[in-house]
């Protein structure tokens, strides 16, 4: 460039200002302060409220110790806590880690230590299991009980595990605390395990200005006005419930919370409520489509519905979208922040039948406005296929939406980023509109009502049985969840008596219930001249099963 | 922050990509090629025309030897061309510049040599002007012209300028040049001069970040749906439209350009292409009210407006919004992109009556979401006025949508950012909701019919005619135009008797039509005991006069 354009024309407080989904906060108790911010039962808060409350919790942390660069763990249903943990962590340059609920004793606490988190915000109803991970754990941290008057306590769980009741603990905060953006942009703000190629869970790690133009984004592709009524169905330990917390907070827009999701709930949030947008995997379009006439409610307005994982069957489609329900259909990862592609529409499919229709909406699609690249691509060569719909290569991204890394994990990262885009696992075909369609994963994973679920960890926990010679995990098609695990198992003495209920009780013992095989078949592997097991084979069996 | 957080996480090919504008043109022609971009009379362009379109212009110059950091004028009505400059020029690193139409001889030379452009594109209705300030540079420079169908040459205009006509001058590009986003999103993007304090322009230079910026918080506060028909009101060469080609590709929008602003030809293009979005001065609001039956056509969809400027009477305001258009006000000034805040609406306003709404709306209210601080403040102090409605101070402004700086002006620049805040120049005070509402403005700006007028400028000319002793320029409110320039004027010999004509006369030879005062009082100035003219009366007197 000339000299022209360089000269004095520098940042600075004026012109520049780092970018964080934090200062979306900061401007909504601005401008709307009364408006409804979360509603949780009959708790209902407005932005004044929510970023009050925010700040306190910084402030409370602060007091205790947290600084920036610590990590603060949250295991919570879908309450205000977690939603305000997605700001108050933050604001102090701390990194927020949330965590899946229904992960077991042995992940929850890996995570605790790997993360070296310095506390943890856990719902009560979760206290039997995050009891024994806090057990486990080196050095006592911090530990903040929320206690949720709506939570069941059926199981016996509602023990308070920690030095605070989070009410009692923000109360500690002072709302006048000051806090600031931070001073660069590439901070890290949150810290999500996935579930990856191995049985150990990875770190993926966020920036500020990624969760601030996933919001921006968001918001551009899905045509989202300000002030949407938005059902949180999407867990927000999910790639942070999809950035949600950021985008809703962008718009102004009114959160419910459902802290179980059944298709009663879900009818009665979007009658009572006006729901207008939410997100959620396949199998919640599944409960809407199946619930019974006294589950349903009656409404007249429309409801947009995102939802990503697997594509929901045509029927499926073709049932909610008759009920008002505009589904988009979206793909990402948790390396991705959450959805990086969707099925944009085209006009022009306004002329096709239904079921025509429901087949292109299950396309993964093209790259959201914020995103710089989605490719499919020969992941040896990095040359792109062919857009024929057939040619099968892996699907490769590229933008700021894409993870800084894995914590800790130098090796995978740049596994994972080698050749200039990030590696998806996931193998698709690109059609002649350069729209992309996922064909088969790559990595392993199994999606179960929406859960990740890594086969090489329950693999790995098959072959701790005394019994297993081989054991190959693989995902069977499942009406209600979408797929669950199905384990094939080559018994080291073919005689041995030991039944599916044994394997499925054998798994129960240290994995996580959606982890668990929900079919086991005995048989011996199809393999390689080298011994490799060929998995495509047993994924055909398991379609069969099912 | 933590060792943790920092090792191995650093930006790489995969997870960071500067934000530029440019980027939403790529994924438009990605994702909806086929779809209306332009239409122009019958000219009609799809996403996939308008961005060969763009690179063939970028290959065009670049073979002409226009390189990174080099300045390219354009000279153009709101038409498919100066759309296509807003990427073509930047696709080569290359600055835009676009300049007011209305401009006189000696401002535009001024420009192109400050400017230091290298090439301009101009529209041939414009040659007569055009031509004597290219006569006036030192060098020769890339001239193309642009011969519109549609220009009216009534004026005996016409006479192309250049070496090349538009058309076969992109006709010498590659559709297949390779371009890329600025390796540096700090990067100039844009020139665009604006009349301030003093007589001369200041050119004031927008990078990628802000314009890429600019477009996602527009869409955020204004609720801008994928798909909006825009009409093409505000001229491309104010604040690039604020941003409006970068928002309207990121939307992937249809344009319908507006060559001529009418009330005939703003109806006709609402009901021939169901515009659902446009943006103008508060004059063309005038228009719309104003209209008689004949010049009106039917329609039956919504029309969001958003105006910028001085507030429009309440009148205007509620005859508009009774013919279906639904008005926001904004404010912003070139050295913000544009605007940066909008009278964002409560819902509790939709209780009020009309004439309180209208009052309402009539303030700039709050910050855009892309904005991190707009305040009102005492310019020596710094310190905030008090929220009072009644405490005056300058309004400050800082975020990603202030501009880099003056070019070559590193004076100015200082001053305009001192204390980490652009200084507006506007007088305002804020409200007990945060709203801020403009009281008067500090820098002597008119603003007639949307342009920007300096009175210093015009000040400068009067006193070069004989006869003047002082002479002082004010804004006389105006039914049509908003303001006009007023000039009150106290003779060396009060006998003297030159007459309003004269003065008009006087500065039509050198000044643009739209500065020259519509009015001139003879009259002994008010003075303070040191001298300086208070012009706070003379504007008391213009209301009067109004």
């Amino acid at each position: 460039m000339s000299d022209m354009y360089e000269t004095n024309l520098d940042k600075n407080q004026a012109n520049f200002t780092p970018l964080s989904p934090l200062s979306f906060l900061k401007r909504s108790a601005e401008v709307y302060p009364d408006r409804k911010s979360i509603v949780h039962g009959d708790r209902v808060y407005t932005w004044r409220e929510t970023y009050e409350r925010s700040i306190q919790l910084a402030s409370a942390l602060n007091k205790h110790g947290i600084k920036k660069g610590d990590t603060v763990s949250v295991l919570c249903f879908n309450t205000p806590e977690i939603y305000e943990a997605h700001f108050g962590v933050p604001m102090i340059g701390a990194v927020l880690n949330t965590i899946n609920i229904r992960l077991d004793i042995d992940t929850i606490s890996y995570i605790l230590e790997h993360g070296e988190s310095k506390a943890l915000i856990t719902d009560n109803e979760l206290s039997p299991v995050v009891k024994k991970a806090l057990e486990k754990l080196d050095k006592k941290i911090l530990v903040i009980d929320v206690d949720d008057k709506l939570a069941n306590h059926a199981n016996g769980s509602g023990e308070n595990l920690g030095q605070f009741n989070y009410e009692n603990f923000i109360q500690e905060g002072d709302k006048n605390f000051e806090w600031d953006l931070p001073i660069d942009e590439w901070q890290s703000l949150a810290l999500n395990y996935t579930s990856g190629t191995t049985g150990l869970p990875k770190g993926v790690v966020y920036h500020h200005r990624g969760s601030y133009l996933m919001a921006l984004g968001s918001v551009t592709a899905f045509s989202m006005p300000m002030h949407p009524t938005y059902m949180w169905v999407v867990p927000m330990f999910h790639c942070n419930g999809w950035g949600n917390p950021y985008t809703l907070t962008a718009l102004a827009g009114t959160s419910i919370c459902l802290r179980y999701v059944s298709a009663k709930n879900l009818f009665d949030a979007i009658a009572d409520h006006k729901v207008s947008h939410f997100g959620g995997a396949p199998i919640v379009l599944n409960f809407i489509a199946q619930a019974t006439d006294e589950e349903k409610r009656d409404y007249s307005h429309k409801v947009n519905v995102v939802t990503a994982g697997a594509p929901p069957p045509a029927a499926t489609l073709e049932a909610v979208q008759k009920m008002g329900f505009d589904v988009t259909h979206v793909y990402g990862l948790t390396e991705t922040y959450g959805h990086i592609s969707l099925c944009a529409w085209q006009d022009e499919w306004n002329e096709l039948s239904v079921e025509e229709q429901s087949k292109l909406r299950s396309m993964q699609g093209v790259k959201f406005p914020m995103m710089d690249g989605l490719s499919v691509m020969n992941p040896e060569t990095m040359q792109e296929v062919k857009n024929d719909g057939e040619e099968i290569g892996e699907i490769m991204i590229r933008g700021n939406c894409v993870m800084k890394g894995y914590l800790k994990n130098k090796e995978e990262t740049e596994k994972a980023m080698s050749g200039g885009w990030f590696h998806s696992g996931d193998l698709a075909v690109m059609h002649p509109n350069g729209y992309i369609q996922i064909k088969d994963r790559s990595k392993d994973i199994i999606i179960s009502g929406g859960e990740n679920v890594s086969s090489v960890e329950i693999e790995n926990t098959l072959y701790k049985h005394p019994s297993v010679l081989f054991a190959a995990v693989v995902a069977k098609p499942d009406e209600k969840w979408g797929e669950t695990p199905c384990a094939f198992i080559e018994l080291k003495d073919s005689n041995d008596k030991v039944s599916e209920k044994d394997i499925i009780s054998f798994c129960k013992e240290t994995l996580a219930g959606f982890k668990c095989p929900k079919k086991v078949v005995f048989t011996e592997l199809p393999k390689t001249s080298t011994g490799k097991i060929l998995k495509y084979e047993l994924r055909e069996s398991a379609k069969e099963l099912a």
